[in-house]
């Protein structure tokens, strides 16, 4: 009987494991009616899934049934565009197979879903980085599913920061009068070592669950909501992590761009651009790989390339997003990503999409915003509604420096920014920012220095375009990115049961994190009761004895900014700036609240910064 | 008898001074048939001429008499298009005067005036200062005319150089390889203390007397033409010097731009497309003088405006000119000097313009060159043929030093210099140069060292658009600007009688001088004879150690050109290069001679260049 028993239990594996295939995967596991979007490409994943015959009944109509080379894939194309809400059903037939169902469920739309208003100039963007923000649920800070474990000792390791933990703190982003929040990524990333950050994501479909659940991410949109706030979610087109369960079992050889296998981008995304440039550093800029555990997605492939805007489309549509951060965006196939973000941008016409572009030249930055003046010089058209002012950003490191003023020195830097405003389609639409998750902590490049801050955060705040401002900066946070990216991506004071003291409270806060965190708060929230600094016209002053001042103005009302980056006090001799103040002859100072008399002068101490709304 | 002689010479000089006018200047003082030109705007100019009637008969018709608030001119616009070849008269006429009678004439053209090719990248250009380069003939040095005496003691002062010692010296430019000269400005300039330079002038249809008179600088034209090189004159179009004798006796009081009298301009030529420019500052900008001694035109006057343009054609046509370099173009008053040069190109279709615009960033640059995708996002057209290439220029001064090449040093500062050519609308018609009279001059930046030299010449006499020499560079001359413009503005060693030593012939020169000229001229005579560096297309390669390598190639021929800024001597693998070299096995190097063996890899010694023509 023994003996038996055993056999008929081999024959039981046997025949479940070889004879009957199954459905591991369906992507995207659902959608909805009533989406612009005519088609979907649904891919079903399983063993030798690939074949079978797929087959449909009713309304379900198959477009397109594309098989690879790895018989474990299969794309079906589907005339989603008609379909009403309901439950449809795949049938998987194979001569001598039994037949596998799968149910597809299309949901019903929630209302207004597809006029949705992305983030603007209105906003002010709050950017974190979750592992390092706060921990809400110390219980997900590992999970069994995922390789890397919970280490807040480690500077690249994993702290522990959570989607609850950012619940948590909602209050104290809408005291600091940020009204949108840039997460970097909450997707799965099983990298064993280095997963933190969170680019090399290895399911993306799932939010990783040291992070979270789908559910609560869901549940983070709707708490921003509740309080007018909203949600950026950071996506990754450009790559995804080798720990990817499809990079494991690429669909086709060319779902990556390979050399064979791994060759590391030259990054000079240049040669986007180039008309001189060799065919040879072009593809090692767009196709290399960002790292060695990150590979580089083919874009140019129609898979992929409808993989990657399901699933973007998918997580505003599921979660309710507000916007999307695109990261790397210009080292992407550039057609590639344009069809992306324009199919975006078609299914939710008043969605808002930023794309990094680090780049150190207006023209080259200007080149990816949508209906470019220099991108239509090589008849390119991103659709890309916002850019990154990146080289705002560089004036804005160096200038505070330079007390010497001088041709090419001081405040003349930010002044010959705004010159170049004429090479971009809509100002409005970049980001503003002394620094993110890259770039060295701005109070650690400026040692400390609080009238350095508060120069820079009023031009933050007041110049045009959408602020955004990194976590911590706002409290006085330093570190040094020599010291390695960790060092600029700290956990934020007080998000760890036990932490020494708490800077989410102003009880808990030190006086230097008051001094920063009130400063930044008093402009953020001026900035957002006055349309104004949102969308008013600027009219800027060539900087004299290293003094920068600029207006902002409608036809309701005026801004005047002045910063003196002298060191030394300084005395303005108003008839100069008529043209702003036209016939005002007091207003009010915002940081200091106090009434300011526009007479014939007007002093300002070294090193300082003032608002006046004009009277 | 001799109270009444007395009283007769009274009465005589009495009529002739105040009862019968005179005409002093008639401009231009003639013009010619057949001109594209359809009108003709002549100046007159007497005391209170502007008091009279003119009037004129036959086929001479006068379309507008402007008399101005000054009774001292008198414009008159003729109907000249259809006028044949011949002496017309004007009469002017008042009560109770004398008419009087002022002859106007209309010469043949030269055929093929209108048709005239000038200057393009077939062209290497040599750059001089006339003063400064040869002293042909030392009677001119000093003129009764004029107030500045020479003395060649003085760094700031008149050294006597002339145009006969330009054209005593046109072997020397022709062993050279260069094929157009470019002087700056021969007209009148009688400012008192420092007017050398000659960008402050006092009568724009004169040469100064001493440089030599009108019929020398055609002959220097002519002399060149014999030779198949070409004579582009320095036009200012800006400013006259405040000796001007238009300038002591202004037409308008809106001749200049007053505010009232002299404001220094404020330079920021960037207010010329700020979107959010203080009015202010843009009138500082353009209406501002460049100094104190050159009060700055109105070229939004008409009379002005017109007054320049047939002053510019006049040149062309009498001296037969192949090209302007006008001085500070884009401080102009941006939608006059667009009509001056359309004017000008209307009239010689092929003729070529360069302006200086002396900025830092390719699309500020790229705004002034005729049909710019940048001019165009403000809907302007400057119809500037050429530009100068000011930011290869600064790559230049700067790259030379950065032996330690990394993201944004060393030969990268080239390479990405040429990524931002899609800006440009003709990149053919770019200066490119290692400096000019206003600069430092590259062997003094560079301490001596020749293998900078070296590596700098080959890309000016190999890279895309028309190379343009300082003279002196050739010779290895310093000269430290910080001490003064004079220091970067020497007597050409061997242009004055009584020299150590001249540098003009083969046998003057010393060994150091010899270097540095026989490479010149190697380089400079191999692209001469070579359509594929004039024309050719480029294709750059990405910097690797410090080593850039780029390609100039047509249907016919390539020719490869390295440069190594390394401070070693480096070994490239050739296979990176094969989208360049093609088929080629082999090729001769330029500036040794030697035939190189194109195999797996190529060596290149420190600090060095080559220029191979692929076989």
């Amino acid at each position: 009987m023994k003996t038996k028993l055993y056999h008929l239990v081999f024959l039981l594996i046997l025949f479940s494991g070889v004879a009957q295939a199954q459905i591991d995967k369906m992507e995207p596991p659902f959608w909805w009616s009533d989406m612009n979007l005519p088609e979907l490409q649904i891919m079903f994943y399983g063993e030798n899934i690939g074949t079978y015959e797929v087959s449909s009944k009713d309304d379900l109509i198959i477009n397109n049934i594309r098989k690879t080379e790895n018989p474990n894939y299969v794309f079906v194309t589907i005339n989603s565009g008609d379909l009403a809400a309901g439950n449809y059903e795949f049938t998987f037939s194979k001569k001598g197979k039994r037949d596998l169902k799968k149910t597809f469920e299309l949901k019903q739309r929630t209302e207004g879903s597809a006029l949705r208003e992305g983030f603007d100039a209105s906003d002010a963007i709050y950017l974190i980085m979750p592992d390092r923000f706060a921990n809400g649920n110390p219980d997900n800070d590992s999970s069994v599913e995922m390789q890397e474990k919970a280490d807040r000792a480690k500077q690249g390791g994993r702290h522990g920061g959570d989607i609850q933990g950012v619940i948590d703190h909602l209050d104290y982003l809408e005291d600091l009068g940020v009204t949108a929040l840039w997460s970097t990524p909450l997707l799965a990333d099983d990298d064993a070592g280095y997963s933190y950050h969170t680019y090399a994501q290895s399911d993306v479909y799932k939010i990783d669950p040291r992070y979270g659940t789908n559910e609560d991410y869901k549940r983070l949109a709707d708490e921003l909501h509740k309080k007018d706030m909203k949600l950026i979610m950071d996506y990754v087109t450009n790559h995804w992590g080798s720990e990817h369960w499809m990079i494991k079992d690429l669909p086709t050889y060319d779902w990556v761009h390979q050399f064979p296998g791994y060759e590391n981008s030259n990054y000079r995304m240049t040669t986007q651009y180039d008309p001189h440039k060799s065919e040879r550093d072009f593809k090692y800029c767009v196709d290399g790989w960002f790292t060695g555990t990150m590979p580089d997605l083919n874009q140019s492939n129609p898979l992929v390339l409808n993989y990657l805007i399901q699933n973007a489309i998918w997580w505003i549509e599921y979660s309710g997003l507000d916007g999307f951060r695109v990261d790397t965006y210009s080292y992407n196939d550039k057609e590639g990503i344009a069809k992306w973000t324009k199919a975006i941008m078609d299914e939710y016409p008043y969605f808002n999409i930023v794309g990094e572009v680090w780049m150190h030249d207006q023209a080259q930055i200007s080149y990816w915003q949508k209906d470019s003046p220099i991108g239509a010089i090589q008849d390119y058209n991103s659709y890309l509604p916002s850019v990154m002012d990146f080289t705002l950003h560089d004036a804005m490191t160096a200038m505070f420096h330079e007390q010497d003023a001088s041709w090419d020195r001081g405040m003349i830097k930010a002044y010959e920014n705004f010159v170049n405003d004429f090479l971009y389609a809509n100002t409005d639409n970049l980001l503003v920012f002394m620094g993110n998750h890259d770039t060295g902590r701005f109070n650690e490049i400026y040692d400390g220095d609080f009238q350095k801050y508060k120069m820079a955060m009023t031009m933050i705040a007041t110049v045009r375009g959408t602020p955004q401002i990194y976590y911590g900066d706002e409290i006085g946070m330093r570190g040094d990115k020599g010291k390695g990216d960790g060092a600029i991506r700290q956990d934020f004071p007080g998000g760890w049961e036990g932490d020494e003291q708490s800077a989410f409270t102003a009880e808990g806060r030190t006086e230097t994190q008051s001094q920063y965190f009130d400063l930044t708060s008093r402009l953020l929230n001026f900035r957002k009761e006055n349309e104004v600094l949102q969308f008013g016209k600027m009219l800027q002053f060539l900087p004299e004895n290293n003094v920068y001042v600029y207006f902002r103005y409608n036809d309701e009302n005026r801004v005047m900014v002045i910063i003196n980056n002298n060191a030394e006090d300084q005395k303005l001799d108003l008839k100069r700036y008529a043209e702003g103040i036209q016939d005002s002859t007091s207003g009010k100072e915002i940081i200091s609240g106090e009434t300011i008399r526009l007479d014939e002068t007007l002093s300002i101490k070294a090193q300082d910064a003032m608002v006046i709304q004009l009277q």
